[in-house]
């Protein structure tokens, strides 16, 4: 099924995204026009303290909307996921972890985006008060996973990596 | 928390996305820039035939893999959601739906893109063979439920609205 690529175009270069635009040939030999959005990737934490979720809310411009989340970042250049997610748990949260597991890492929107974000559980969780960019305001709330659940199922939560994680989450606690 | 837009910019123009630079004030009277990806909205659909649930496999250019997907689609303009999603299903899987109803809608990456995702259920299903558009190259597989969910931990489907739809549904039928 793979698609080759003929030529390619970067007509936006940002300091968080780029866009590339490539003609690309179909196995049927037709050819097409994919609008691509490169992004260097992100992670989701689901700081859990055994009964409880810390969750994020946070202005988001593109959705002209304050989002209840869980903590995310992007990945600086070269930055190993696991290290983001530390790092973002201290900015967002004031927060460290004695314990992470890795969780589900998906696309999304491999529609058009690059975009990778995986997935961490962070455990044995204590204060850590680290300096938060000066860009992010953030409210820290602690939701039980009950709730976060019920959350999603009412339209409370309506971000896709939050609504995966916690369903996620909630799937391994299953009976 | 909202932040206000002090000037705004759109760099790139495509024919499924736009690329906007906001530059806003925050709260603290700090200004900030944030790109914005412009998308129009999009559809997930779970078909659900009692007893398996029907998913595409699809090149994804972005991704550079083919992925396990639930069928999904981008709305035209001034199309509902609804309608979008009985053209997908039959676009994409040739199947019409006797029921749908309406799931979680979420934005896929609310950071940076206005993309919103709504979720349906169709059920009561039925062939409906219509011409597929000549740039999409999909194959059809049907996966139980519980093989669905096994396919989200073990890492073969790795897209975000698959992750949140078949988590969801199974969340709905939990004992």
């Amino acid at each position: 099924m793979e698609e080759r690529t003929i030529s390619s175009q970067r007509p936006f270069e940002g300091k968080l995204i780029s866009v590339r635009v490539d003609t690309v040939a179909l196995s049927s030999g037709r050819t097409a026009t994919r609008e691509i959005v490169e992004h260097p990737g992100a992670v989701g934490i689901l700081p859990w303290d055994g009964e409880r979720l810390a969750l994020v809310s946070q202005w988001r411009h593109a959705t002209r909307a304050t989002l209840l989340e869980i903590p995310a970042g992007t990945l600086e250049p070269g930055e190993a996921p696991r290290a983001t997610a530390e790092r973002e748990l201290g900015e967002e949260c004031a927060l460290a972890a004695g314990h992470w597991e890795q969780g589900p890492s998906f696309f999304t929107a491999p529609g058009f985006c690059t975009e990778r974000l995986t997935l961490f559980v962070a455990t044995d969780l204590r204060a850590d008060d680290v300096d938060a960019p000066e860009d992010e305001e953030l409210e820290l709330s602690w939701l039980s996973l009950a709730d976060a659940v019920a959350a999603v199922e009412d339209g409370r939560i309506i971000d896709a990596k939050s609504v995966a994680g916690i369903l996620w989450l909630a799937q391994r606690f299953a009976p």
